[in-house]
């Protein structure tokens, strides 16, 4: 059983390699009813696409949607959407130099052994061109969110050693795109953009962390005990190319408290059940407690640098294979989007499943 | 769709409330052919009951597997195999303290929002206790993966402050079992034991991190794009009670280096394609890549301490929980053997499915 | 993947062989809150059980099954339901005469050449017991389909050439207890019983046809293209043990009709959209059409005999089977409670999905 | 949870409504390694599209698949092969006489009353146009059974009641397409062609039966006790437009059996243990035992017919419906196509499904 799929009720299938004629996917379980906006759809690719500033790779594709199916008069059916975005002509690219050899810390030498016979054009199906089908499904994902009143936040939270320092709850996310880094403190942002920037002039990539803030999910969503909330959001986020870690609340620095000093006390507010503080994350047992959720995704720096390295050839011979290319010199700026999708997809899948919770 | 089943190929399903009559599991999908030795399975439950050192719960449970079906004359027959672990007589036990009032940091409170009717005795389903089933089908799956020579190996890796400074490359994984805490080097393992010690007499309780490295999985198992090997492991050890966060290889750390420090340069070595480091953790694009597989689990302090908390009662009203009872300081030793069941679930539904990758 | 789970949402998973120490099964994905009388369950159960009547095999078992979990004071709490039936102790019996032999047309050859190891007593996993575990569920899934006001009504249409006449709309489905062959037309039904019996003194065997009625069903549930309601019950039906064919509606004999004679003609009804005719049998598009359900289910005669039957055993030699034992003359009136079950346990998974198909 | 995946191994996820932009869909868990003729597709294709003969519906649709991914220099790479079919342009055509009608035996009112909202134009998604993709798959996956050297070989059996006599096993498939209907008896083949020309000419519709084949199948698909072989037969063929039977084997005239005239007893026979007879359709216990599967499958006559009929308005009105357009007088040489397909869908999961049956 292959791993294309995604979500049990709202469900994602996607194809496509990187060089091949077209990427796309279906989108299974969408309810009937909700109203799509087709150019919010494009601006969430659009924040993904490469080429959109100087920190980010200067390969330009134009990554144009066109939705096939399940959309009648700008309401969804109920019927699978199903979508596609055309792949630029890769006829003129030259690949010799990594046909044959696997890049360090890149799928070529996996997939070669997994299955025997590989798409080597621009990485294939193991390149991160196919989250462009994440983020359309994402889009598509946000706009049914909006009838629970759900919202999802996701910046840049750290380049490298470079770390917004305030607490998220005082942060304004309307700044997130005011700044090609996708950072909402504009300070910060700065350093960073500078940073990836001598980084990208030394032909070096570099890595970091990507914060999400989700606001509005009613305490109910989450299917323990194997399907956490938590644990689902975890499994999309690693999903996620060059993705290396991920932590709720209060992560891996909350276990360095005691619990009478991580435990997050009950109260009254306004007539409801709300926690004082809130190291859960928005989730307790697995289930959303009402709170904002909120989590945070470490990326590793991605690994086609300007700079030769040491391999091994599918004859096993040891070889170098050269750096050369338009590639991103962080990771970081054009995940955001898709951290939005991936979280999205998780969130709608969840709201669909707890239908079914009591009679 | 409700989220008691784990594994798309090696399926676990459970069942059982903490004080119900019973609890147990089928696993659908155990290969024909596999001799399974039922004091392997009984032993794995032994590291897990409560009762077993002096700083875990002093709550005895027995807990003994019983195995119902899909397992003649000493083999697995393909069919699916049953079990169950009965209950100690739960009657006499008080649960009038958190009937109806929201323990901090617990499941009581979504649980209560979720189906609107729920078992408070010792939290029902959201107990810690259904991880025996976990671990029960772990150590079949352990079995079944000598059938490619993959062994699994966790242990506790920091406790609070105190830390495994070593690499996990120069541990000696024989000595995990040899003390109390489950950790590999015994002179931290002292220091550990004696911190949860003393946490335990203040009535409180400590968290820290499980690392857990899986040796001889071949280059071949994962299935990208959203099933990648480690998104399919951070999803299984963040399903765990308590857990937090989750790291494959380099993790968090490693997003602070730069590319050209990340990579994993490949060379030859003993005539195979290997990588010179490994921060990538034995996953390459998803799929392993031959090298060890490690990673980290962050857990926070458990919620239940011997302290009165403020907290909220489902009539609306703002009560104080009282701290009471037999509970673990710290959950990491307990939870060693629950990391190496889930990773086993992990590797075995992985290596089946990989099956279907070449005709 | 095996095969030992049935439904998407609301998902039963069965476990056991014939003659290990129990049988059993987890539903996942019940509501909570629906009130559960496990009388008629065990009453479900009674009507399967074998040694009921002098037409049904005179083995005596009690089947009486324990439920361990998911329900609470009375109601379902959402968490799985696990539930298990001891079998009687099989140590005394004697399999000598099957345990290296392939009965014909039983699955001991299939077995043996899928999984390479089978446990041959009573059949093992392909024994009509593990219907048992169908039974228990569809017991629980009638008591759920109650919250829609959805009945099931499945009787003995035919036994080998003796068949029930009258329509199905004419028939007093209270009747069909009154006799121990459970066919509504008490006339029909005697001489159902006589052929009956008349085939057991001759040591042999008959089949016949099951039908059901589904009275209550919104329009609404089925989910097309692939999920069609009609596809999913005869999916359901089909896994039954002996079942060869099924039809929907006017089936077979409809095939006969041109698109004029067989087209159901809308009308006001009530002031609701109502066929004129119901030879779509309830289902149009593979979506309920709020009419009747109904379908028809055969089911050949069982191949257990009292003569000795040429065969083949492990060992590649042709031998004799002996005829021996006790056993049904005619599955159909112990099948009637299985019928009910499965299509209790499709129409619970459908009404449950439905719950997606709107915003 | 939708409905628009089918398999658990080897899985197809279709989109598409009738007049939409274009239908597709997308084969997740197809092996690496296998060669594509994509003629051979394109071949399956053309003998389901429409307009092939004076006895189908006369549109002209040219029914093109491209395919867009997961097979790189001739051969699948084990990634997802997604397709798509662009449909012909419909916006001149006029929908008004059933835009808000709901046409009898269709699945207008179901759609309606489903999903709130629906594509009306052609039937949208309960539109047969959706098979289309479905023999996309078919064709993708009777190439990977040549593995196997598994073989599907369907044929229109019945005609009305116009029906061949001959015992399959003297059939000659080779004749399938040598006439327009695709009855490889010529002689009847005429017949039925005269009787769907004549019912073409009433302005009515026709049905009958599709028999079908599977030769070279060894001892060991299917997954009891649910995914039995001929259950997911069963549910494949009930899931395409307009079946409304099934039987596998001996099915419903074999119900008028005695056991001891039923069941097929075992010999050896070049060695290997085979039975004498095949009343069990090639199917014991719900796995393939070796011999030829065959089954039947019952369509309806269709419901669009050319005369006016009785029927409602969403408005809850009384009106007429006007027969009018172009359509098939007789699905069946169109559907055996669709038929193949489906088969073969069924067989290669199961065959994929199998590989992790014996450790």
């Amino acid at each position: 059983m292959a791993g294309n799929s995604f979500g049990k009720t709202f469900v994602l299938s996607t194809f496509g390699e990187s060089h091949g004629s077209a990427i796309g996917g279906i989108i299974d379980g969408c309810p009937a009813g909700v109203e799509i906006d087709i150019n919010f759809i494009q601006h969430q690719l659009d924040r993904r696409k490469p080429g959109q500033s100087k920190i980010t790779t200067q390969r330009k594709e134009s990554d144009t949607v066109q939705l096939l199916s399940g959309i009648f008069e700008g309401k969804t059916t109920g019927t699978p959407i199903g979508f596609i975005i055309q792949n630029e002509d890769p006829k003129s690219k030259d690949y010799s130099h990594i046909a044959h050899s696997f890049r360090p810390s890149h799928a070529d030498f996996t997939y070669q052994e997994k299955y025997g016979h590989r798409d080597y054009r621009g990485g294939g199906r193991s390149s991160a061109r196919e989250t462009a089908c994440r983020v359309v499904a994402g889009g598509i994902a946000l706009q049914v969110l909006k009838h629970w009143g759900v919202s999802i936040h996701s910046f840049v939270q750290r380049v490298h050693h470079i770390e917004v320092e305030q607490d998220i709850s005082t942060l304004d996310f309307s700044l997130i795109d005011s700044n090609d880094v996708r950072c909402p403190d504009p300070i910060t942002a700065q350093k960073m953009y500078d940073f990836i920037d001598q980084t990208r002039k030394e032909g070096d990539t570099v890595g970091g962390t990507i914060a999400c803030v989700i606001k509005g999910a009613p305490a109910a969503w989450g299917e323990p005990v194997f399907d956490k909330l938590h644990a689902d959001l975890g499994k999309a986020m690693l999903s996620i190319n060059a993705a290396k870690g991920f932590e709720i609340g209060s992560g891996f620095s909350g276990t360095y408290l005691k619990g009478s000093e991580h435990n997050d006390l009950f109260e009254l507010r306004e007539g409801k059940t709300r926690t004082k503080t809130n190291r859960s994350g928005g989730i307790q047992g697995g289930i959303s407690n009402g709170e904002d959720i909120h989590f945070k995704v470490g990326f590793k720096p991605i690994a086609t640098i300007m700079h030769d390295q040491q391999s091994v050839n599918e004859a096993g011979e040891e070889v170098l294979v050269k750096g050369k290319g338009r590639h991103d010199p962080c990771v970081l700026p054009r995940a955001v989007p898709i951290v939005d999708a991936m979280a999205a997809l998780v969130m709608v899948d969840h709201a669909l499943r707890s239908r079914s919770n009591q009679i």
